[in-house]
């Protein structure tokens, strides 16, 4: 076996081995094939693409090219991720829904690059809130308030790693099998019994359309169930930006008004959609029955209370709950007018991510800091009618940035039109379940 | 200008601008593009291909990527490559024959990897033939006697040797254009005014097929006459060994023999036609002048009087053209005899290039020795009838090899038939003008 030979077969579009994967991820990965070779394999799979078999192999040589965990916490363990979209908050909400209800929630996540911080980046907002876990806390925490969220604990998935950056430098990235194998083997070597996918469609979400955005979510639910976990995708809109905030303490302070039962419509739907198939995996009811399950947890307060367990226990300062004073304010607001009456009938996401960015909430490079402050709240929606005049949004920051300029872009944001254009509104376009 | 744009325009199949293509040749080259992101272009170029335009911008980028020499002969300089087959001694005939008609050769030639040397290789045969001309000696030969043959002097087309080394390493080597530039870049750097190109085709050549063969000797023509020379391609047959010898010295006598009148009839008619190609490029007359100056070259025994000439200027013993006795011998010989009646219908080119290579006449890696003895003789060829135990071939060879397991897999080269598969025998195929 040769790397030579393997690069030729997916150049001519031939099927590779489970054995040729696995040689040459464990190759790839130790050094021994070289990065100029491992790029042009994956262009090659870029034009040729992998079937479903190729990359189940794949995603499964990765996963094990570190350590394999197996969260000990005694209960069905569920993992959920979103591929990213402009105010998706959606794991604060959910994650302590499914908790309320039994499920556990050993959630390992990372850090952002691009419009805003992560999910860890976000909950750093709440003083003392320790992100580090070492895994024995990690694990023990879950045992004890069914969650916990912590950056990444030992050696996960270094395959993923190498391979990610060298897609990044050679325009590799936009391969679907690629894409999910970089994902799926993160949730496979993180050792969930059920995996919760939320794949964002629309102009600030990676898929553009919703048939990529599909085909993407069947790969990975088939990958997920060809390794034995309970796997399931929702396909969820990201057409504009979900809720009513961008940033890194704006989005908690939405989040914990949304385990209040005080959320907008968009952001409600999808996380009680993505908390009820986490039930759903770990066999708590009929859908209809987890749907119900994870409203009530709303409702009469759990999740919320969830939320307070895992703050006390990661040594964050819980009175954040129940006071947005306690969290880190701008410097300067500056509130945002409309500039003519009429109905809103755009906001775009890629052009709210680039402002929110330029306000500091997220990182242009790994090494660059972040503001916590900094964001953007949203007053009006779309099919919302404003008069000229009316305010439409607050920029917030504490960064030396040009607020003149940033908010004479930030208007570019807004599409008005004459008339309503209702959206349709799906917030949640598709369910696709494994099992 | 970034790499990173540059590789994802043509991962979608845009058109490089030339500023665009001499960006990236020049920054390969100068080492600011790393390898990894060159093979994931050069991957993508496979897959998506280049325009003529952008090949030729391409070929004229890597040209200009070290020196362009001008070759002060004081008359029209013709240039001749093969693309290889084996067998193919042709530049050895015809290259005497087109100085003798008057037109300037210098002739800068290469080593070979595979199942032979190169031209430089088998004028090594000689004994005392130099084949490291300085520049000026190497031009002064040409302005003497008409024609010289050397490797390389200067620093010519170094991102050719780079990209072409990366793409041996990463299986990008199969692409027209690619393959194209690399040609046509060192044949514009070592400055000819006329280009003759034979492109071989079939199971011992590169190119398999006559289209494909076709597509690229019609882009390097075309790229040969946008940079304002005089080019023109010929197919011609690689179905089967070329002549009736392969090897170092064996190939070097049946070119002598050649330019004595006595060469086997593919070999005699590929020659004249390649000779009379490079007449046509120096306006020396029609096609059928040219065609009848070349074979005159040859009957007057002027075009071995030339070689005559060439090997006394660069030291080699000029005895050798009376007396092959001079050449290195092998010191092992064995005759190969038929298993069985009947006739001669294939002689496998690409099982003849393995064994040539493991009699050890050609080179398994760059630093690998040569034997410059070694090689084979068919006494047989395709269409002839032979009864069992008539002699087929003689292996030659003084290096040390199992000569019992090269013969028996031998025997496998020849491909037997009831009755005679005349091909149809059409050894130059087609031939191209760009003019």
């Amino acid at each position: 076996m040769t790397i030579y030979e393997i690069i030729t077969k997916k150049k001519r579009n031939a099927e590779l081995s489970t054995e040729e994967i696995n040689w040459v991820t464990a190759g790839y990965t130790s050094g021994a094939i070289p990065d100029y070779q491992m790029s042009a394999l994956l262009m090659a799979i870029c034009f040729s693409s992998l079937s479903d078999r190729e990359t189940a192999d794949l995603t499964m040589a990765m996963a094990h090219s570190g350590d394999m965990l197996k969260p000990d916490t005694g209960g069905f363990n569920v993992d959920k991720h979103s591929t990213g979209g402009v105010g998706d908050k959606t794991t604060l909400i959910c994650a302590p829904i499914a908790a309320a209800c039994g499920v556990f929630v050993p959630k390992m996540s990372g850090r952002g690059l691009g419009h805003t911080g992560g999910t860890i980046d976000k909950l750093e907002s709440i003083a003392g809130f320790r992100t580090a876990l070492g895994y024995d806390e990690f694990i023990g925490n879950v045992r004890k308030a069914g969650l916990a969220i912590s950056g990444q604990t030992g050696e996960l998935v270094p395959a993923d790693k190498k391979i990610y950056a060298l897609r990044n430098a050679t325009a590799t990235v936009d391969s679907i099998p690629l894409i999910c194998s970089s994902i799926m083997s993160k949730k496979l070597a993180s050792g969930a019994d059920g995996i919760v996918l939320d794949v964002k469609v629309g102009d600030g979400a990676f898929m553009k359309t919703v048939p990529e955005a599909e085909k993407l979510a069947r790969l990975m639910v088939e990958v997920g169930t060809r390794a034995g976990r309970k796997c399931s995708a929702l396909l969820t809109d990201m057409s504009k930006p979900l809720g009513r905030t961008v940033g890194n303490a704006l989005e908690v302070m939405e989040a914990i008004e949304a385990l209040k039962g005080n959320a907008p419509k968009d952001l409600h739907e999808i996380s009680v959609s993505a908390a009820a198939e986490m039930l759903f995996t770990a066999g708590k009811g009929t859908a209809a029955e987890c749907i119900s399950m994870a409203e009530k947890a709303i409702s009469d307060g759990s999740a919320l209370e969830k939320l307070r367990e895992m703050i006390n226990l990661q040594g964050g300062d819980p009175r954040v709950i129940d006071d947005y004073g306690f969290f880190p304010k701008a410097k300067t607001q500056r509130e945002i007018f409309a500039e003519k009456d009429g109905y809103i009938c755009g906001i775009s996401c890629e052009k709210t991510g680039i402002i929110s960015m330029k306000l500091g909430a997220g990182r242009l490079t790994k090494e660059s800091g972040i503001d916590l402050s900094a964001g953007i709240v949203f007053e009006k929606t779309v099919g919302d009618y404003v008069k000229k005049g009316e305010k439409l949004a607050v920029l917030h920051t504490s960064s030396e940035c040009d607020l003149a300029e940033i908010s004479e872009e930030f208007r570019g944001v807004f599409r008005y039109g004459e008339k309503q254009e209702v959206p349709e509104e799906k917030n949640v376009i598709k369910i696709i379940k494994g099992y």
